[in-house]
């Protein structure tokens, strides 16, 4: 079984170096990204939508063009686990959502206790948990056609740059007449 | 002028690889990152926040070991091109924030004539603007020391994890008793 084309064990030492460590989340990303990528048309040029913050996003952005910053891959925190990837040439934005399916997991007890938290972390062991991934592959994943809302498809435009009066940077002049974070910055104390 | 361990060129094929072109913002990125990360106290364990989703977010994910999948980086989309490191361990959450000087930019056309727009994009040209990031280096940048509130510096845990009872899938129970996307999700049609 294979990622793309990548061996498991290529791909997850990519995952290492990229993500931090072979963590569970990013490893089963890896079979999802290359199960909605098989399923795409070829030389369609899609979008990628993660709905969780957690682990997928790297596995997308490790196995397509998509990325935070490029803004191919956009991220809605809906906290499921789950990739769509979508044509974002044509009018209909059809494409792909792969999906972690809670009723095939059933049969993967490592997987499904480290996916519901049934044990405490220290009683979970990361090797097996990695070894049912590996021999899990597509069987735990569910694949849908999906058409994308054309305003989420819409590609943001920031519009007029302009330099803050307050703190004297750039910001986007759509943001109104001091920049966001001297409207109201929480992250500075 | 290099980029921490990188030459410009090098690091510009990094670029190119992961971000899928040789992007201004992530050039510069480049710059920011790395005097950010020159400036933290060695064997600090850190986080990061960009304060813009464009670009800027790819630098950090291939000059750090944050990225958007392991948690580590953090976007607060102010629209501000600003990069802040923050010791995630000790409680004052001290860092360093990179921003672009809308002063010290001035003395590069090119630069800015890019980031404020203030050319068609069909008259802008890139090779141009590569070569002026390339000799401004890090002296369109400005840094300084910032203090992290300690609620955007806390560790989200995203609690128990349920099976939603309409989509079937899994999601943070906290969330509500179905998942998010079941309460009103706006990607598919």
């Amino acid at each position: 079984m294979t990622i793309l084309k990548y061996s498991f064990e290529e791909y997850a030492e990519m995952v290492k170096q990229f993500h931090g460590s072979e963590a569970p989340g990013v490893l089963i990303g890896g079979f999802m990204v290359a199960l909605a990528v098989e399923n795409m048309k070829n030389n369609i040029l899609y979008d990628a939508i993660s709905e969780t913050r957690t682990c997928l996003p790297d596995a997308i952005q490790l196995l397509t063009p998509c990325t935070i910053g490029n803004g191919w891959l956009k991220i809605f925190n809906y906290g499921r686990y789950a990739v769509t990837l979508y044509d974002k040439e044509h009018n209909l934005h059809e494409g792909v959502r792969v999906f972690i399916d809670t009723q095939k997991m059933k049969d993967w007890p490592e997987i499904s206790a480290w996916f519901f938290k049934l044990r405490p972390r220290k009683d979970q062991k990361k090797e097996k948990i990695i070894d049912e991934i590996r021999r899990a592959g597509f069987s735990i994943l569910s694949i849908e056609q999906v058409r994308i809302q054309p305003e989420v498809a819409l590609k943001q435009n920031k519009g007029a740059i302009a330099v803050c009066p307050e703190c004297m940077e750039a910001y986007p002049l759509a943001d109104g007449d001091k920049c966001l974070s001297c409207q109201n910055s929480i992250l500075y104390r």
